[in-house]
């Protein structure tokens, strides 16, 4: 059976503008490849309520699970909950089992509960949270969308408390190669291997040091016999 | 006038696989910024040609200019001159004008211009070369699409080749003041000073160091005048 498939929404004009540097997207590929979940696509879209929603539809129509990181928190411009409610036709508002968690936070820390803290208790109908022990206001599963905080350090807490309730497939399995020739030395070697062997996949990914020209031949797969016949396989037609 | 909209495509299992972090997406956005080409959506596929084509005929008709990176070296898994060919219904095949600048280049390191680098010669007919002064192969122009390199060196040099051949707007400029205060107290002030100026956007970043909360409030917008306008007035509202 394949692996179920994935694919991330990130939702931020801050990195669209260059401002800052996503760094969910790795994290998440990284977790998922493990899982054995495969990242199809990613999309990074603006703080708009129209480009968030049709990507929403797409992604969650085309794939198995849905992932978004970013515009949950209590500002004006934290707008994704609301769109991914209007996505699936939900009715949204501050919820009260949300608003407990929230409540309990605040009384704790001595904050009060103001309204735009408030904001972070709004849930779809019909969605279940997603714990935060970092800072406590949720994340939510709507259908098959995963709706996670931007910040790295809460995104990689819900990541891990969403994982585990997903039934994955086979990991992503790989090993490298690094050649020191240019890739045009040995594609015609590779293009023969990855012909003879069409259930592993062969990247070659070029890179260039001090001027001097290499590859970094990557064989990937679910079957580790299968990545490490091809691995010998490459040494001895490379000559490595 | 609004400035010129623009998508990047980016393409690569190695990215969506966790093993690469995409580094090209990042230097793009500061790049368009500074340019006043607004960058209004990302997305990243495998090398997968119909999952590229799909991706590059949206982009295309959505925004007024398209950048993809990778794809398009010497070796197997290179497919994306032929997808981007495909998507606008252009023959592709090996160009004399790439073939010779290829063929200078090889003679001058003393390499072979073999078939699996002559792959790098195969340009779509009509589009425009993109100059590479770091490896030679060339990217192109097909259409609103800019077809450049993965590897990120010989990104930033197409880049620098693309860049001023197109008419860009207004730079986005942007002042961020940081607020050592948790967003969930400044949102309302945020949200007062949003609705008043309409012609800025004003975007909150929460962090958290050391247990610390705070948050940037990003002022972004093409007006200096008014950005100073925005930022002096939530610096008094803030108390800072």
């Amino acid at each position: 059976m394949p692996n179920p498939t994935a694919a991330m929404l990130v939702i931020g004009d801050e990195i669209l503008s260059g401002r800052t540097r996503d760094a969910n997207m790795h994290y998440l590929a990284q977790e998922l490849t493990k899982h054995g979940i495969d990242l199809k696509e990613v999309r990074i879209v603006s703080d708009d309520a129209p480009a968030i929603e049709a990507a929403v539809k797409a992604l969650s129509q085309g794939y198995d699970h849905v992932f978004t990181s970013g515009g949950i928190g209590p500002t004006h411009d934290d707008i994704t909950a609301d769109c991914i409610a209007r996505a699936f036709g939900a009715h949204i508002d501050v919820r009260d089992d949300a608003r407990a968690l929230l409540q309990a936070h605040y009384d704790q820390s001595g904050l009060e509960l103001n309204e735009a803290r408030l904001r972070m208790a709004r849930i779809p109908d019909g969605a279940a949270l997603i714990d935060n022990p970092v800072s406590t206001a949720p994340g939510f599963t709507l259908g098959n969308v995963h709706v996670m905080a931007g910040v790295p350090l809460v995104f990689q807490a819900m990541v891990a408390s969403v994982l585990p309730t997903l039934t994955g497939g086979k990991p992503l399995l790989s090993q490298t190669l690094r050649v020191n020739r240019g890739e045009g030395d040995i594609a015609a070697t590779l293009t023969a291997v990855a012909e003879e062997f069409g259930d592993v996949s062969i990247g070659c990914y070029p890179f260039q040091i001090n001027g001097v020209f290499g590859a970094n031949v990557v064989v990937r797969g679910t079957d580790g016999s299968r990545i490490d016949a091809v691995t010998t396989r490459l040494a001895k037609e490379l000559g490595l």
